[in-house]
């Protein structure tokens, strides 16, 4: 396995193309196509938000044959609470690009970004489409980065390359999210690429598992989208032997799709709304993988954990009492906690630090937190970053 | 029922009285002492956090008994992750206090606020307590309010008379929260007195129905502390025929207590950290209580929620995308949410709002959020703050 260059064109027979049809303000890209040109196998993951947006619930029911074509995808708008309507719009979306296209409206995925409660502007949309399609390229992806970002202050793209069965595959993607649009509501979107040639069955289990470990495993402010959506198009192009589940070849396609999604998630902490750390919550010796992701949540989220690391303030008693109201049955005296490897509290009791060299230590920009529950043997990481007067800013100003 | 002057020795039979130990920098009294003359009838509501600090293992072991002489409370240390020493050195407190008022230390009740994971300075509380002591008068509460006090801008204090079978009963309360200690942990306690003659089981369960439309249902940022407490001393004074569960004067009683809590944890959410509005979130047409109560603390407790309130932004999308990720199986064809008065989304169709207008009434200091589920009857109201820049900027500050 190794880094690649480029994001969604960089596997074989996919081409990207962006236009401007104004939803942004700013006058910058604001759609996106992502075309495989093949039909590919793909696979994807949506939000559990109970109120879904109208391209989730489109995209749900498009990826279920389990191929596609391409993915539309908009900025500046949610295209969420906009009933019956917003299905309509999302529906024509989809239908424009399979014109265009040529192909079946079902082989089309739609994701939105954006404000909630407003109409799309299908009157800007639907020709702005063309222009995309016409522009599709080979090294678009880019652009497409671009067009998707919101409050997002850097563009997200990976790739990786893998030997696969003795063929090079490549794994490519492009991410958006700490962004609120205007600002509005934050949306995680991620769309991944592959040339590898794998069936839907292993594309779905290779998704599932790269994202708990990934896009599941990061918070900025615990508020989760009406819009989240990661999905991946698998062409074929690289003419390796078929990935099937329980193979070799699975396990190495898998692994490279883990790191990638990996890769592309801890951006989007990164790029956190007025985030000035990176914290890596990890979470160990719990009875069940669960508990462990509860109590990382719980401490990955705490308003309070948060604004410490702000301050660089080795508080560390705010860790503590968030793992306590996690709701997962820890005991006191088993619990140690270490900070950037700075044993703080072990076995429920204080250690004497020096406080110094703690907040020293703190001073960095990438933070970790080793939580030790010392009940089991279940682990898991959690990243996050801090809260920040920027933070309340970027998200006290008008929509309107 | 009416409102009275006054605090914890506005009902008969109950002195108060602090003084300064040098927890606190600030060189003001951080310790408080509050005395039945006679032994009363207690009860407490301790928080549910797995790591509870050594004062909440003390009290919930003293309160069992049903009845109780005095209560002794510190701010600026919070006696949490302390160990067995933590717990000896609570054990010490109700000790001393018990020696000086003659009475069983299991007769005392004992609370802290402020910093987790440091030693109590024993050598600094003990003497003072007797100072503590030898101040008790009948117009202590204002000086225990004061003491309590941790972050907190503004004491919080009230009282009740209520007509209980001809006899004038009154009932009185101080409460101390929105606080962080140099700043540390936020801690909620809440010290009630009533001059009542009531049962010990009809106490806890008016304290535990006051506490749970009250102090169960606040929120500042979500961070439940290691400390939080509500305890009532009950001491009959008012010569009042004892007060017993399902009896006329129960419910009289009961209601005054909820008033009376209601209007300390309205008082603790206006003195809110940072908080510049006071918001009611009331969630409707829910099928279970508690699916009313996730609803709410989910919107409640959204960062995106209340910055949206702090910077006046009209934008709704945020509430209906909370209630989405609350876990309640709500429907978004049901839903409906109207902001101070004014319909925005209704049976899950956005309403045309005149933004300005909105944006304006949004100017106020008190906003109304009401969601209806149109799911069932069952209701809630939880009281919260916006989240500011000013929030960010007291929990960002060292504690050392």
């Amino acid at each position: 396995m190794e880094i690649a260059e480029g994001g969604v064109t960089a596997p074989l027979g996919f081409r990207a193309g962006v236009a401007e049809c104004g939803i942004k303000r700013s006058g910058r890209p604001d759609l996106a196509v992502i075309v495989s040109d093949i039909p590919a196998s793909c696979a994807g993951m949506f939000t559990t938000n109970r109120i879904k947006a109208a391209p989730v619930l489109v995209s749900k029911e498009h990826v279920r044959s389990g191929t596609a074509r391409a993915i539309i995808a908009n900025s500046g708008n949610a295209n969420a609470c906009t009933g019956e309507k917003g299905i309509e719009d999302a529906v024509a979306m989809a239908g424009e690009t399979a014109r265009l296209l040529k192909c079946s409206p079902h082989d089309i995925l739609v994701a939105s970004t954006g404000v909630i409660g407003r109409h799309m502007p299908m009157e800007k949309i639907l020709p702005s489409i063309s222009r995309a399609v016409k522009g599709l390229s080979r090294d678009g992806s880019e652009d497409v980065a671009r067009a998707i970002m919101t409050t997002d202050t850097k563009l997200k793209e990976a790739a990786m390359a893998v030997d696969i069965a003795g063929t090079r595959v490549m794994l490519g993607g492009v991410a958006k999210g700490s962004g609120m649009i205007c600002p509005s509501m934050a949306t995680m979107l991620c769309f991944l690429t592959t040339d590898a040639d794998i069936e839907p069955p292993a594309l779905r289990r290779a998704l599932r598992k790269a994202v708990s470990t990934s896009f599941n495993c990061i918070t900025i402010d615990g508020d989760m989208s009406t819009n989240d959506m990661v999905l991946i198009l698998a062409n074929g192009r690289a003419g390796n032997p078929t990935i099937r589940t329980r193979s070799k070849a699975f396990d190495v396609f898998s692994e490279a799709l883990d790191e990638l999604c990996l890769d592309l998630s801890k951006k989007i902490v990164r790029d956190g709304e007025g985030a000035t750390k990176f914290i890596t919550v990890t979470v160990k010796g719990a009875l069940l993988e669960d508990d462990a992701l509860k109590v990382g949540m719980a401490v990955a989220n705490s308003q309070l954990v948060k604004t410490a690391f702000f301050g660089e303030d080795p508080n560390w008693g705010r860790i503590v009492c968030a793992a306590g109201y996690s709701g997962v049955p820890i005991e006191e005296t088993n619990l140690s906690v270490c900070i950037n490897g700075i044993s703080v509290f072990e076995d429920g009791t204080a250690r004497n630090v020096d406080a110094d060299n703690l907040r020293r230590s703190m001073s960095q920009s990438d933070i970790t937190i080793v939580i030790d529950l010392n009940m089991g043997t279940e682990e898991t990481r959690i990243f996050t970053s801090d809260l920040s007067y920027e933070y309340v800013k970027i998200n006290a100003e008008y929509t309107t």
